[in-house]
């Protein structure tokens, strides 16, 4: 499976994220063709080291190829675009295959 | 569920750190009482967005409590000691619970 990550740090104005990130990005983001599974942090992670972001979005494909393919269709672009509406503060996207342990 | 995510920077020396991660860490980590899954990035992350880790790792438990109590049990306090041994890069350790979307 390939995993996407966003980790997201926290915004200035966490009422004005939380409205546009379930209004509009989730929305967008449910679009994405080959999503395979999506969860989200239910409250705001806790850092046992580092440094704590405010939210963090796990997103599922079945490969590399396939989340490659996701992220050029039009949904893909619709939903990259729409991230600099919100995550001003910054969020880190990190994408890898998993092998289970 | 909750997750744990282990975000690690890139070590200086790559070999090394896959040598400790991988002969002595991944085994004391798979002892960790209520541990339900576990996943490994197979190669480093691509950053999108961010920094790029030389890994992530996640874990599984079937709550917070669940996941505090892997934590406080001799295992994990074991695992959670060894990390200082390989990571001297830094490493990220988010817990959150999560929620489908």
């Amino acid at each position: 499976m390939t995993r996407l990550l966003a980790i997201y740090n926290p915004p200035a104005d966490p009422a004005k994220f939380d409205a546009h990130y379930h209004g509009t990005h989730l929305p967008l983001a449910r679009t994405i063709p080959g999503l395979r599974g999506m969860r989200i942090s239910a409250s705001p992670p806790v850092a046992l080291a580092g440094t704590a972001p405010y939210l963090v979005a796990e997103l599922d494909f079945d490969s590399m190829a396939a989340f490659q393919a996701a992220l050029a269709s039009p949904e893909g672009q619709a939903t990259s675009a729409d991230v600099a509406n919100y995550a001003q503060a910054g969020v880190s996207l990190l994408a890898y295959e998993t092998k289970e342990d």
